[in-house]
């Protein structure tokens, strides 16, 4: 049986992307929580790492002999190994901007991902209204997001990016949590895609897991000193 | 007919992955090159580019009516379209592999990216001395690549890390030019195989074209103002 290694849910946004990949796939696999400590050497989360990945990083999908050690190359081992289940889109085309968006994230949106930080069982608009305010890279980063999401939305109807789920939804849906978080404004139709998202089976079972653990991490929260 | 466009090729580490891997590949390709100006929203680069891609970065590869704008998804693009040329390893387990190291070139090793701009017509062993000393990060990032291509060229016997060309070769071509550049230090199995990444034709091509450029780009060189 596959497994996947995992870090915490209400901050993982690496780890959710397979996690929901799986689950909306129907594809059968083992969880296996690494809690984070921290991410010093001599941290329980790294010493757990060490035995599956030598890059010490969640996620971690473990096939028999083989360990997959990040998510993008995880998404494309599950796409090749269950070509049944289309993972990706099935046109030639769509399947090029698909994996372009899908790289993109991957790469970028650094500023997204460095003021906004994945906290699911948060609500942060006061954060995010300063954000806003301040970080003109949020703001072009969002404004980026609109732009892809509102052309792929209009030019294969929805209800997903590419009309059926795929990858690149797996890949966004981190990004969802971080705009309902922060509460960052953002037109209508991207709002509807975002609810949408949030209602996936796979992304509703990941946000009820996130709200199960009760853990506080500091260091993912530089903005406040307690949960609310 | 392909076509790739590219920035500088002294300084684009992103644009150089594709161009080398179509090159070692032998598939026939048309360059566009779309020089750095600057990356403000009015820039020549930005309006050259806006016609082909959404993203406004490169590289972008051009097939007919699909744009492809982001380096991984090309090479995605390129070996599915192009099997025969087994861009990616052809045993599964390694292809998984390849896949793992070369997403987490795409999505990591901030620090040696943002302190050790690709710059290669230049020599800066007192700059990569004084960040080797100071950056952490850096350290950490080359123990990491280190560590990886040790184990790699010692399991499949080398020339390249998984035996012949790969895509992961063509990734972390331009990590070999600043190991160079910067003159940072690794072990000689490590510093054998940049040399031998540098003598592959298609990264020698790369680097005449990049000798051949007199671009002298400030923001692209914080450490200097001119070229020596
Ligand atoms: N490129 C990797 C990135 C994974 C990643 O950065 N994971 C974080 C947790 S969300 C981690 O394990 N960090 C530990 C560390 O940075 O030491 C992927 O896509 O899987
Ligand atoms: N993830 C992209 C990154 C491309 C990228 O950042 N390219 C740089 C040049 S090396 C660029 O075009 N920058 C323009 C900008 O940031 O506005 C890829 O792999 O192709």
């Amino acid at each position: 049986m596959l497994q996947l290694y995992i870090g915490n849910k209400n901050y993982s946004s690496w780890s959710m992307r397979p996690w929901v990949l799986l689950r909306q796939a129907g594809i059968a696999f083992e969880e296996v929580s690494v809690r984070f400590d921290s991410f010093d050497a001599g941290s329980q989360f790294k010493r757990q790492l060490q035995a599956v990945s030598p890059a010490g990083k969640v996620p971690v999908l473990v096939d028999g002999d083989t360990a997959i050690w990040d998510s993008l190359a995880i998404a494309e081992y599950l796409a090749e190994t269950y070509p049944d289940k289309q993972l990706w889109p099935q046109d030639k085309a769509a399947r090029a901007r698909a994996r372009s968006v899908t790289a993109e994230m991957h790469s970028g949106f650094a500023a997204l991902r460095s003021h906004c930080g994945m906290n699911i069982e948060a609500r942060l608009p006061e954060v995010g209204a300063i954000l806003w305010r301040d970080q003109a890279g949020v703001r072009a980063d969002v404004q980026r997001l609109v732009d892809m999401w509102g052309e792929l939305l209009a030019q294969h109807g929805g209800p997903m990016l590419f009309g059926q789920f795929t990858i690149a939804d797996a890949f966004y849906a981190p990004v969802c949590m971080r705009l309902a978080t922060y509460a960052l404004p953002v037109p209508q139709p991207i709002a509807d895609y975002v609810r949408r998202v949030q209602q996936l089976p796979g992304v509703k079972a990941w946000i009820d897991g996130a709200l199960a653990e009760r853990d506080f991490l500091d260091f993912e929260e530089p903005y406040r000193i307690r949960r609310a």
